[in-house]
């Protein structure tokens, strides 16, 4: 029993736009209903496939995956918010789908439609296998929120169908996935239904990946493809899909962003389930190097367009970066996992960085435009007139034709309240602050938690406990990295924190009774965070983080050509809350100083010493970027 | 007569290696000599087209601009150094070409060999006029040095058949060059024969050029190609070949740097010939853009690798730059044809600051190796991983396929002596300082000069005139743009520069006689350099530049990392010359501080400050980088 209702003046308003205008507008996406938008087909397909439709397939390989991300939103929007309508829809798209599955359970309208005869004959490139993995995700999902097990079965029956299909037995094919979705959603549908086979198949998908013979090469050669994959590297044709090397061999991320977050997710859920340590220390190995050398301040990954990808070690452009919105999904699932590996707050706060920054500001405030790519420098000018800094958007789009990040967003705020809590027998987790009302089961009964804050505007936490009955159990309260002079309180008695403190998490050890009140003061100053001095492109700079917020410049609010705005080591960074602003933002204002460009003239090179002029600079949280007029954005501003 | 001849010790070791290495090298390659290097096939080329081999065209379409390059750069070696071997070659590849001419005077292996019946069918891609242009510059120099009529007279016989071909008459084709060569080559042509319809020739190729309706669209249709062209922008096709506007409307320089450099070249050599005002504010106007907006402080133009091209104003990237060799040589052309329409310091000033830096880069010290691209900052590692900084090497590469800079560089260097001296009537204009010893027509005489300089490294210059006849005329120096504190003296007596300077030059008007001496005295403090405050990548770094030489850092010297030296503001810059570095230099070094990431750990992000630890920071000539081990390179040097 586990239930996290989100109160939270934050996060339910996010709820809320998922609920009431990404799920419906999607759901009109997917019927070609939206004016002026590329044709999505997505619902057509499986009409077509059920034999209910004529007409061709449209759309990528893996178009069905829009209703799976679909489907899988709309339980979660309906475990927040019941809604027997969106409930009733869901159901027919379930029996459709259902129609379409073939009968041996193979479910992929493409295929089925297009091409029936290459099913399975390229893994690396068709996304068979991903798209599996997100209407497993739906099926677990949905069957959780709804008790419905429809698509549960369906989605067992094509599990059934892959399990036959591949594996090490010489009756089978030796393969394993192109984009690694399928091995996380295999571990949730095994914890789902219990079915062992699923967890093994997961397992030998994970173990079989980079192993020689390379299953690329053969089943390249079985189709009579002579062509190098397009990337191409001194692995060869394979990390693009992080299939260089066996999966525990790997050290350093490397390709697609979002392929490799899905694989160390299913990586770290296997050496949950399994107890693998070689698993573990694969992820730990991987995990240093992304958190500690490839990520961005703002929980984005990806440093490059090419392949949307991992470049190498502190190579964290500001302007040409990729930090793909759903890299940073990808990293907060992964980083939930790695908590459930070791409690460590080093994981929750790499996963509290991602959720307020480099995730949600894939989103505008309205829910009605997306970013792709989170960059954290954008001059508009070289977005439009530089071929090498085109894919880096000035403004959110609209619904996009690959429209991957939407869908994953909505699923990600849909579900926020599955990354608060976790609970180990008995010790409950306290992941993340954010305003809920929660009922958990807990050292063998359960505990009504009412958590409320202010956060991420100010650090006050108040968490009342509710056992059924007085019973010993251990707390433990996350004390996030960025705070450096926690208080803690238990019924107004001050804890005393580093004695109860391991690993970022306080732990509180008592017999708990009804109306327990935890009560935990993070102070919030600003502060000036600086890069490792191996990240070159912000040598001199800092960047304004407040609580887990990152705070960035826009030209509207400072004008034109930021990076000529210095921030001197000793201006004081005030804080003042603004209601009416972005949603309600905490804005940091500070002296600082501006190069003056007009005293300079015209010349391009002069041994001029540069004035500056006085300025009150202003930043805004950088979820919040580009919600007002379009222009210049800067997170990394020039210390003087 | 004119006659210049270099005996400077940093010219002249460049000369030497043009006519020892380069030449013969070329030669070698354009035989297809050179063991594991790409074939030329030129010559062969030439032989198939006149009969004399069978077998087929190779190379590129522009395949024959390399013996034109090549035939140029002999002429200007020939008059440095009288080869009659080296000569005989060069005649005897004349009379092939001769022999691959047609009857019609048409003059094109690959037309000839390939595709003969899609001659003069698509201007815009196939670069006919190019290669005929480049055939023309080598006939003027051939026959200016040598005398000898043969490859002017086949190039006459070539102008002509163009010049039959095109125009505004209803006969002919309304068409022009797409990479605008010929352009140049024509007033050259124009010059060397006395034959106005060369001009009126290259005058009509400019005044049609971006005219509608548009004459790339025309041709198009003509044969059926409905493809848009891969550069396309807000002006449609034409703007990577500057074709986009008619030239007087041009006000930003834009497209393939090199193309913008040789017809902004024409355009000055237009307005000079032809008087024509229209043209001449139309190049001032371009010339602001591109010095004052558009221009690397090594000389380079030429921001974005997308289309080797312009990107637009104060987008200068440091180290995604393409900064074309030949770019920064083209720029050389058109400053020496600005310097005809005025005489202005501030051309001689870019003209020597794209010569001694970002020309010459393009060659190893060996004259074996050669950049294409010259970039102001070098992290090997990004070169390698990075597919937005591929087009940036890292070390020089030996001979390339499509080897247009080194021969190219090859004409410079060996015609250097073209660029030191001007006369117009009765004034004498000195605008570079290296030693030679000349005789050039002053007032109606015959004057010696013997300059004698240890310029780049010292700025002291005398100039030893000698006239047959004592006689009044003007001699003008020119007052460096970087040199702020210039003495002037004519026979020992000090002249006041002030009074006597305008437009970066001191006029000095007296009664010269045999052995008068001027000496400049140009002191050569080492400078920090800033750029306009509008080019984002440079904030709150300094450049190092002395006299014209500007400076970088090299790994070699400073260890890796190199953006993370900070150069404090009162840190005192001294110059020791070596002797035995690099060719012998004057090498800056400075104490400086470098941000010290051992104690910074492991770490991504922390509000930990940064320490730093004292280093002596070394710079080199930027000419001279990449002539010892391989690795960074930085220009932009952060001030602290
Ligand atoms: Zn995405
Ligand atoms: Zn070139």
């Amino acid at each position: 029993m586990k239930r996290v209702k989100i109160t939270d003046h934050f996060w339910r308003k996010r709820i809320d736009i998922i609920r009431d205008e990404v799920i419906p507008y999607q759901w009109e996406a997917l019927n070609d209903r939206i004016p002026d938008a590329p044709a999505s087909h997505a619902m057509k397909n499986f009409k077509i496939a059920a034999g209910e439709e004529s007409g061709e397939f449209f759309g990528f390989v893996f178009q069905d995956s829009d209703v799976g991300k679909w489907l899988e939103a709309v339980a979660y929007s309906l475990e927040n918010d019941p809604d027997p309508e969106l409930e009733k829809t869901a159901d027919e798209v379930i029996e459709l789908i259902g129609r379409a599955q073939q009968d041996d359970g193979y479910l992929n309208t493409y295929f089925t439609i297009k091409e029936p005869q290459l099913k399975w004959r390229n893994l690396r490139d068709k996304h068979e296998m991903y798209v599996a993995g997100h209407m497993m995700e739906a099926a677990v999902a949905y069957f959780e929120v709804t008790g419905k097990r429809k698509l549960l079965d369906i989605m067992c029956r094509f599990a059934d169908h892959i399990d036959e299909m591949f594996g090490k037995e010489e009756n089978k094919l030796r393969g394993y996935d192109g984009h690694q979705e399928i091995k996380l959603a295999l571990v949730k549908l095994y914890k789902a239904t219990g079915n062992e086979r699923y967890l093994q198949l997961s397992k030998y998908f994970i173990d079989e990946r980079g192993q020689q013979p390379h299953y690329f090469d053969l089943e390249k050669k079985a189709r009579n493809d002579d062509k190098e994959f397009w990337w191409h590297d001194e692995y060869g044709d394979y990390s693009y899909h992080q299939a260089h090397l066996p999966v525990r061999d790997q050290k350093e991320a490397i390709g697609h962003a979002v392929r490799a977050m899905y694989m160390y997710t299913a990586m770290a859920d296997l050496a949950i389930e399994t107890g693998d340590h070689t698993l573990k220390e694969a992820c730990e190995r991987l995990w240093e190097n992304v958190t500690n050398r490839q990520m961005y301040i703002t929980g984005g990954v990806g440093s490059q367009d090419f392949g949307e990808a991992f470049s190498f070690d502190y190579d964290l452009p500001n302007d040409t970066c990729y930090t793909e919105t759903c890299a940073s999904i990808g990293l907060v699932f992964w980083a939930k996992r790695m908590l459930g590996i070791e409690k460590n707050g080093k994981y929750a706060d790499v996963m509290e960085r991602a959720l307020y920054n480099g995730t949600i500001s894939g989103m505008d405030l309205d829910g009605k435009k997306f970013f792709y790519v989170n960059p954290l420098e954008v001059w508009p000018k070289a977005n439009e007139k530089r071929q090498d800094k085109t894919h880096v958007k000035p403004v959110r789009q609209k619904w996009y034709s690959c429209a991957c990040c939407p869908p994953n967003l909505a699923r990600l705020i849909a579900s926020i309240g599955q990354y608060v809590y976790s609970v180990d027998s008995n010790q409950l987790f306290v992941h993340l602050y954010m305003g809920n009302e929660s009922e958990l089961d807990i050292a063998g009964q359960k505990v009504q938690i009412i958590q409320e804050t202010n956060y991420p505007w100010d650090g006050n936490v108040q968490i009342t406990l509710s056992p059924e009955n007085e019973r010993e159990f251990t707390v433990a309260v996350r004390i996030p990295g960025w705070c450096k002079l926690a208080a803690l309180k238990v019924n107004n008695e001050l804890v005393d924190i580093d004695c109860c403190t391991k690993n970022g998490y306080a732990y509180i050890t008592r017999t708990w009774k009804k109306g327990d009140k935890i009560v935990l003061v993070l102070p919030m100053p600003v502060e000036r965070v600086r890069a490792n001095p191996k990240v070159r492109e912000n040598v001199g700079k800092v960047s304004l983080q407040r609580g887990p917020i990152v705070y960035c410049l826009e030209e509207v609010d400072n004008g034109a050509n930021l990076p000529n705005i210095l921030l001197p080591k000793d201006s004081e960074l005030e804080v003042t809350f603004q209601e009416e602003l972005l949603g309600g933002i905490s804005v940091i204002t500070a002296k600082a100083e501006r190069i003056d460009d007009q005293a300079w003239g015209n010349e391009l090179y002069m041994t001029y010493e540069k004035d500056t002029k006085s300025i009150t600079l202003k930043a805004i949280p950088y979820y919040a970027w580009c919600n007002r007029q379009p222009g210049e954005m800067l997170v990394w501003i020039m210390e003087k």
